[in-house]
């Protein structure tokens, strides 16, 4: 019994690793159960069993996103501005694996935008990622780094800077080496640390 | 002849229409020639005459969307600072036109990162939009309304700051109503307005 559940669980995590590969790829159009069964080695059939239709298919590999997106070693930034400047850094493409988890979620919101549930997870991830952001952004403002103002909204500036900037740098990556973005990451707060409170 | 040839050309703009409208409604992803062919009421055999393959329909959807975006009516933005703020605003899915059109801008990049070509082309529109703005912040700058540095690293600023408000935007429509997403592009221009000249 244990051993046959081991190797669900294996075979479980092999066809998730072929997902993943699939998508890095070929992003979410290239996303079909015959790609990942052709990644697999394995029939369309077997991963039938898995994901009876293209919807599930695309669910797992949002979970899957989420997962590497959490399990992704995070900069130590230190403190007030410091540490809004690490988080923000860590959304952007400057390494192989930032690259392929953002090129993954670029090509989800095609997925996404079609289907209202998705959307609205696509959404939540979102708020969620900035009310972290918000956090590190108030503790910036009581030091005097960052003006005052709703640091939700702070936040959500920030947020749109940096996924606009991903985009950019995904459809051009020569345009856009890592120190570009950093410098464009610096620019933007740079301006904002030398702005006025925000105004109501 | 004359006859033949009009319609000829009424017949590839209704199949143009056909593909925007299911674009808008499905993406990228709900894009193929079974579903052009249902919105157009004809069989999927007259559609391949106009597109043999899926990545046909996708360049000219492609084309499509540039002809759109350039024919849309721009606001009349005064002159300088004002005119980089309408400029932005312009790039911002405030009505259902630009929603629609955006919505099927995000949608493409699923498919255009997963093609070399496809990606740079559209590399090079956000190139050409880039220099747009850049003249229109050049102007902003030698009236005083903008700090010192060069106009296309802050064109690319902003570019990717309205582009990362696009994308929040479409996937939650409810929290972005038009007001917010134009006060979220004004603290980010006061901040802008405010800031140091660009460090080199």
């Amino acid at each position: 019994m244990a051993r046959t559940k081991g190797d669900h669980e294996a075979r479980r995590r092999e066809v998730s690793e072929a997902v993943w590969r699939v998508l890095a790829a070929q992003g979410f159009d290239g996303l079909t159960l015959r790609a990942v069964a052709a990644e697999l080695g394995a029939t369309t059939g077997l991963l039938t069993h898995y994901f009876p239709a293209k919807r599930d298919l695309v669910r797992h590999a949002l979970d899957l996103l989420d997962e590497r997106t959490a399990a992704r070693p995070r900069r130590a930034g230190g403190e007030g501005l410091a540490a809004v400047r690490a988080a923000l850094l860590d959304i952007l493409p400057l390494d192989p694996e930032a690259t392929a988890s953002n090129r993954i979620w670029v090509s989800s919101w095609d997925t996404a935008l079609a289907d209202p549930t998705l959307s609205s997870d696509h959404a939540a991830r979102y708020a969620r990622g900035r009310a972290r952001l918000a956090e590190l952004i108030a503790t910036a403002q009581s030091r005097g780094e960052l003006p005052a103002g709703d640091p939700d909204r702070l936040a959500l500036g920030a947020q749109s800077f940096a996924l606009g900037l991903v985009v950019q740098a995904l459809l051009a990556p020569a345009e856009f080496p890592p120190e570009r973005q950093a410098r464009l990451l610096d620019d933007y707060l740079t301006a904002l640390a030398a702005g006025p409170p925000l105004s109501s």
